[in-house]
């Protein structure tokens, strides 16, 4: 049982704090911005709620953080009452959040010099994956911090692997993102060519998903695609983030991403039409308004 | 054990056609218009070389046509010498080209007049899936006919769906081909990020394959991407082919197609690089000219 803290209780951070308690066993203090959620989450699990990310990083073996974006990982790690005011020497601070490498460096850098260990460490999954702790975990950093964490980590992880330097765990879950883009307008396109074709949606996808044109995507989004339902899922906004994220990379190394901003694109336009919480999957709306 | 024609041995009728006189055990004559090539079917085989689709299909209970494009079909099925002149009552013309559904519908309805059947159904599963007689097979026409000749097509498939009447078979195979242009462009873009970014492609995929981004194509193509490796598999000419079909039935029934439409076009650059005959992946080799 190590000391652990976890800060930002949100859709993921919720019940992936919730397993490094119940299936852990670790002792967890949380910080939360709105202090009202890390109030019902110590009531639901036990432990305790610490006042500010200071507080919560305090003498702790572990902390984790899963939060908004670059800035809001910056307050929680470097702003005025940030943890690495408190980590203690050969701790480790594991970042969950979905945030560009260049501050992933920046703060395994700060984090070296402190005397404590950053690892990256984006998930993919989804909310479902991080109820049901079965999220991927891609982790940027050094071997033996990894090493350390991962039996931490695993408590809500199905698969975590070490990518790389700090920073790869995050270019890791930009190639995730970058496949996801084109592969769900294909999808798109083809449901809604089938529509318009007049074809029956389910057989078509029981004789074609097993083939070259088969995925997770399609497997698991065609027939709420098809019943138009998108209230669910990973919503549009966050995919626009983690795409913008994408594209300011791909501008500092070069890589050429034209589908994937056209794709965000197309996002854009379902935010438009109201879907900024929206699945992904619905780019198919967009094809059909 | 039937009577089949096979009329077309490219790459993909020559084994086809040799899975319905193999596992299929039926008396196979076969055509095809360089002639060489179906006197070195029959050396290996057995069976009858014709001169023409009219002699090929005279007589017999099935005849198996898989040819270049519309214009192919329409010489071999309703030519000077094509096989409706001789098709036999009750017998069923079943074409595997991937055809327009405009076509087909034509073809299925000649045939009706002429008192036997047409089935459209276009294959997907590639040069291996042929020769392995494990080929996906979507049958557009009637119930009757469809039932008469899937224990036939059955030889070279592992899955022959009816897909509803006259041109269904055809419009499925666009949905496939819609499906999979943009998930290939898709993860083109990500393994080129990814190179771009210095990671472990092996490794990325790995640790993503089983997730969201998952698909057929990042299973069977990452490592020939990874490699540049392009002098194998689905040739960019015929998926130029097929999205051709793909738009001009978007045409007529209204479906928008953007990224398809888009990812053509990079198709286009492809061939203009040399990369007629490569895979449809080498979509990463345009990204990194």
């Amino acid at each position: 049982m190590a000391s652990v803290a976890f800060l930002g209780l949100g859709v993921m951070g919720y019940p992936m704090a919730g397993h490094l308690r119940n299936k852990g066993g670790h002792d967890v203090t949380v910080y939360n911005r709105t202090r009202a959620k890390a109030e019902q989450w110590v009531a639901q699990h036990g432990g305790s709620v610490a006042n500010t990310p200071t507080e919560a990083a305090d003498g702790k073996d572990f902390v984790f953080s899963c939060v908004g974006n670059d800035d809001d990982l910056r307050a929680v790690t470097i702003g005025a009452e940030g943890a690495f005011q408190s980590m203690k020497t050969g701790a480790i601070f594991i970042d969950n959040t979905t945030a560009s490498a260049e501050v992933a460096r920046e703060l395994a850098d700060k984090a070296q010099s402190g005397g404590f260990s950053f690892l990256d460490a984006p998930v993919s999954g989804g909310q479902a994956g991080a109820e049901n702790g079965v999220l991927t975990v891609m982790v940027g950093g050094e071997q033996k911090a990894f090493e350390q964490a991962r039996p931490v980590i695993d408590a809500f992880a199905r698969m975590v692997g070490l990518m790389g330097p700090a920073g790869s765990g995050q270019l890791t879950k930009m190639i995730n993102q970058i496949c996801i883009a084109g592969l769900v307008q294909g999808l798109a396109e083809g449901i809604h060519f089938g529509k318009k074709a007049g074809l029956d949606i389910e057989k078509v996808i029981e004789v074609i998903s097993k083939g070259a044109a088969g995925s997770w995507q399609m497997e698991n989004r065609h027939k709420t695609m098809n019943a138009g339902k998108y209230d669910f899922g990973f919503a549009v906004d966050w995919m626009r983030k983690d795409l913008g994220i994408c594209l300011a990379e791909a501008d500092r190394n070069g890589a050429k991403l034209p589908v994937t901003a056209l794709v965000d694109q197309f996002y854009k336009d379902v935010q438009g039409m109201g879907g900024k919480r929206w699945d992904t999957s619905s780019l198919l709306a967009r094809l059909e308004k």
